[in-house]
């Protein structure tokens, strides 16, 4: 019962919160110089402070630090710290690679950055997977539905068994350690609705809620039935209001009200 | 005529080769201490020294690095300066994300690391791909047919018109600036001779020959067609015969002389 879908149903419970925070903090986003990495990694700080007893987990997208190179990643390692070991942390990188260069990527997120969980894209199949399904006490979530728009020229062929749920059943097939988990956005409810049904036991991690659009009250509903739901919010969350502590904590708070009267 | 596609043809008629060298140098593979770094960066070195006037691009795979965190990331800003501007150089990231994030991903792989070109993940659909191909000088390697041996549970979706000739279509379509191509396996040569039919004009970059047994000379004759081909070595050329800097050379001097008779 220590596997990672386990941990990840008992800590919703716990919290009585869905919330993922979403730390993609980019210049553009925060209104800082392109360089000033250290106000990017102050206001990162200053997000986990806000939010650390209303989310149940942190979601930290690696383009965010990758794009600043070794610094970048410096970054990561040090705001890996400060989140500290109470809070899950998914490290949002969407890798996808042969086996042997896998064992590598699985080793850099699980290992080098101790992520509690990750996500994968699933285009090159089990093999891309099953270097990170063997980390049984890990979580990966792996790419089903996305929250964008043009997801369905992809994910949608195929149409009377559309490969989202091709990915869906495959992740299935390989959750045989109870530690595999699926992305589906919330800026798609029928589609989730059909993912639910198909994999009613896997957790989702659901993006798209706040400035993309995506519907809540049917993520909650939706996709925190049989293996449950993390709702991921990033940019609606890290610069809300005048993106000062108050007003973070303020939307975080809002939304895990909204979470709780839906349970 | 100065899209990246007519530089990589350019390239190629002046080299007389197609040989992309992938640096892939994994502790495992080199055979030293995991936590060697000093050795990984030595033989990267040595690769590209032995292999300079041979191959006409490098690919480091981005995995290999980020297995050692920010530390991993210094040692590919140190290579690709050591590689410097007169060959191409691919990061091998396999990234896709939506939008605002894939627009941070292309500041990271083309303007912070500053590489020539870079393979992408189709997953998400063009939402991930405009960020990078907006870059009209620098090349996108869209995945289409990949190959490792699971490939075809999600690449094969769709009878009729299979997923990876619908990545195919999306790539011609959106190449308005010449700069896109393709990752076709030289594992599957039937394949490739679809995606070629399909996309005449796309140059692919073709891995698989060597370790994982792809065709040399369909990869050659099929692949070197239309747009062109790069065909990339890794694991038998970085860590051909005992490692040494001559052992890599002869491995090199052999694909180079076996593709220069297949032209």
């Amino acid at each position: 019962m220590n596997s990672f879908n386990s941990r990840l149903r008992k800590a919703i419970r716990k919290h009585k919160s869905n919330l993922c925070v979403g730390i993609d903090i980019s210049p553009e986003g925060l209104g800082v110089d392109p360089g000033d990495l250290p106000a990017l990694v102050r206001h990162s700080y200053k997000v986990v402070d806000a939010t650390r007893d209303l989310a149940v987990a942190y979601k930290p997208n690696l383009a965010f630090f990758e794009r600043f190179g070794s610094k970048g990643f410096s970054w990561l390692e040090d705001l890996v710290q400060r989140i500290g070991e109470d809070k899950m942390i998914i490290g949002d990188a969407k890798r996808g690679d042969i086996g042997n260069t896998a064992r590598q990527y699985a080793k850099s997120l699980f290992t080098y950055f101790n992520f509690d969980a990750v996500t994968l894209n699933p285009y090159m199949g089990e093999d891309a997977i099953l270097p990170f399904a063997e980390y049984a006490e890990k979580g990966t979530f792996i790419l089903c539905r996305t929250s964008n728009p043009g997801a369905l020229e992809i994910q949608g062929v195929g149409q009377d068994n559309p490969l989202y749920l091709r990915v869906a059943e495959m992740a299935l097939r390989l959750n045989t350690s109870n530690n595999l988990g699926l992305v589906v956005g919330a800026t798609a409810p029928e589609e989730m609705q059909q993912i639910r049904n198909t994999a009613f036991e896997l957790p989702f991690l659901i993006p798209g809620v706040g400035t993309q659009g995506g519907d809540l009250e049917k993520g909650i509903r939706v996709g925190n039935t049989g293996g449950g739901a993390l709702i991921s919010v990033s940019r609606s969350i890290i610069f809300a209001g005048d993106k000062s502590e108050k007003d973070i904590r303020h939307a975080a708070e809002n939304y895990v009200k909204e979470m709780r009267a839906l349970l």
